[in-house]
């Protein structure tokens, strides 16, 4: 028995916030509903921004409730606010994810107010949770520009590994360490993400890679290695943030699934079935810049399909 | 004072040995120039195989001599055989890398013999080498498809292990262990790479990675954690093996030199002053495919340049 590794497609979150098109909700649910039957568990359906901050997500709820609909896997949201927990839980989700910023600077900018600030609103949102009727909602509580920010340039360890701490403390299901802009390095993620992980105890860790300066993959490994074993990653390395300039593509999920599988993790995801998906999404999304080596180079010839033995 | 390590440029002989563009002679030039002088220490120059099979290299003796000429780097020349290592020799370089590979078949298509064969002919070249007047030629020895074959598949370790064995009691003065068609994975290489340096005690191992499936930096990473200090790179990514089929790019020599200097590694190299010459180099091979996250995303705020301390 090999041990599990997770990687979560955040495409259609992540992946299609600052792409050129607004894509029709009945896509991004073939999205879903795709990378589900190629074995994908966990997949970030969509943003409870406001509409008129990125319209993108105008149809948050209709594809939140259309994700939960299909079945077959986990459903998640981002929610940046209070308000968009609300509107997130009320959907139905099985999971959000909130996100504050270990770069003050970034915070500000993508949320317009200070990490201090957003730290007492995952409070309110973990008071929200617990009070909500029906099954619990997991609650992943990710830290951005945990290596770095184009804004404000180095961001102090320790206060990252604080801010897991108390995320923790305050009631987090899991903590997500984010390269929000491809500054990291794998020796920051031994360092930074081995930290945290001693610091919260049992609670688990995820990582959040952008691989902005080619060194994402580096990086899953790192944090493989430090006991990680959870990845958000992106179709064809979509991705960005629109709050942190230079930011560009999250670790693409077809070269995430190959990597893990060669480190002898099974992700349980038919990787086959994943790039045809992603040749799918690419026709979906003229001019935007698609990376991964895995659909360009096809796998090897040594590669363990899932349910054969490995050559 | 920070540990070195070295990256060394292959672009003017793996980097351009299937480009569509014969590069004149004072273009390779220009290219060793600027390399050396962006800090690079160590350049393969040239391919010392018969320009009947790879025109591109017609010019390797001028080449070599040029190299040797210009000074401030040590040049050196891929040797495939006896013969082309005499041809080396003969120009005065101080440093020829033979290279054989552990896949049979990939041996049979690359230089049409098998490797019992080519191991055969590397001691002639020690011997040769021996023999010759004038300063002791420097001799690396590669191992191609160390960690799997396009034509072959699987490799099998024992295999790579005792080639390198073999090719250390045979006098080479470092091993290379290569994978030529981009298979390998971390797990791989601190396998293979780990039991590598324990078997040939103190003789050097260099890695040279091809980055064909994304794993390129995160092999890297890998070897430098079981004591690996040198690493072959091309500029841009270029590289790729005429006899090897669905060969891509090395790794790119300056997202290798961003990743060393990032891990704490002092690699000597001026990484912006690369960056201009990998764009004269992209001008001037039209039609390729260039590869490499720094020259399209930059150099992080966080970067600590030659010369200053860190921010």
């Amino acid at each position: 028995m090999r041990e599990r590794a997770c990687v979560r497609e955040v495409g259609p979150r992540d992946g299609i916030q600052m792409v050129r098109t607004v894509l029709a909700t009945e896509r991004k649910l073939t999205w879903c509903r795709r990378a589900a039957k190629a074995g994908i568990r966990e997949i970030e359906v969509t943003s409870f921004v406001p509409a008129k901050v990125v319209p993108q997500f105008g149809d948050a709820e209709a594809v939140a409730r259309g994700a939960i609909a299909l079945g077959g896997f986990t459903a998640s949201a981002l929610v940046p606010n209070l308000k968009g927990a609300a509107r997130a839980i009320a959907t139905g989700l099985p999971r959000i994810n909130y996100v504050l910023s270990a770069s003050e600077e970034h915070n500000l900018a993508n949320v317009r107010r200070t990490t201090e600030e957003s730290l007492a609103d995952f409070g309110r949102i973990v008071a929200l949770r617990n009070a909500a009727p029906g099954p619990r909602v997991t609650l992943g509580a990710g830290i951005a520009t945990a290596f770095g920010c184009t804004i404000q340039g180095a961001v102090p360890e320790k206060r990252v590994i604080e801010l897991a701490i108390r995320l923790a403390e305050a009631g987090a299901d899991e903590v997500i360490v984010a390269d929000t802009v491809g500054y990291g390095d794998p020796g920051q993620v031994r360092r930074i993400v081995g930290d945290i992980t001693k610091a919260v105890g049992k609670l688990p860790v995820a990582c959040h890679f952008h691989d902005t300066r080619g060194l994402g993959l580096a990086n899953v490994t790192a944090a493989i290695e430090v006991g990680v074993r959870a990845f958000d990653a992106s179709l064809a390395g979509l991705g960005g943030c629109p709050f942190a300039p230079g930011a560009t593509g999250n670790i693409d999920t077809e070269d995430t699934v190959f990597l893990l599988e060669q480190l002898g993790f099974d992700t349980g995801v038919d990787l086959e079935a994943l790039v045809a998906l992603r040749h799918e999404v690419e026709a979906w999304l003229p001019g935007e810049r698609f990376s991964g080596a895995i659909a360009r180079a096809g796998l090897p010839k040594t590669y363990r399909r899932p349910g054969v033995a490995a050559p």
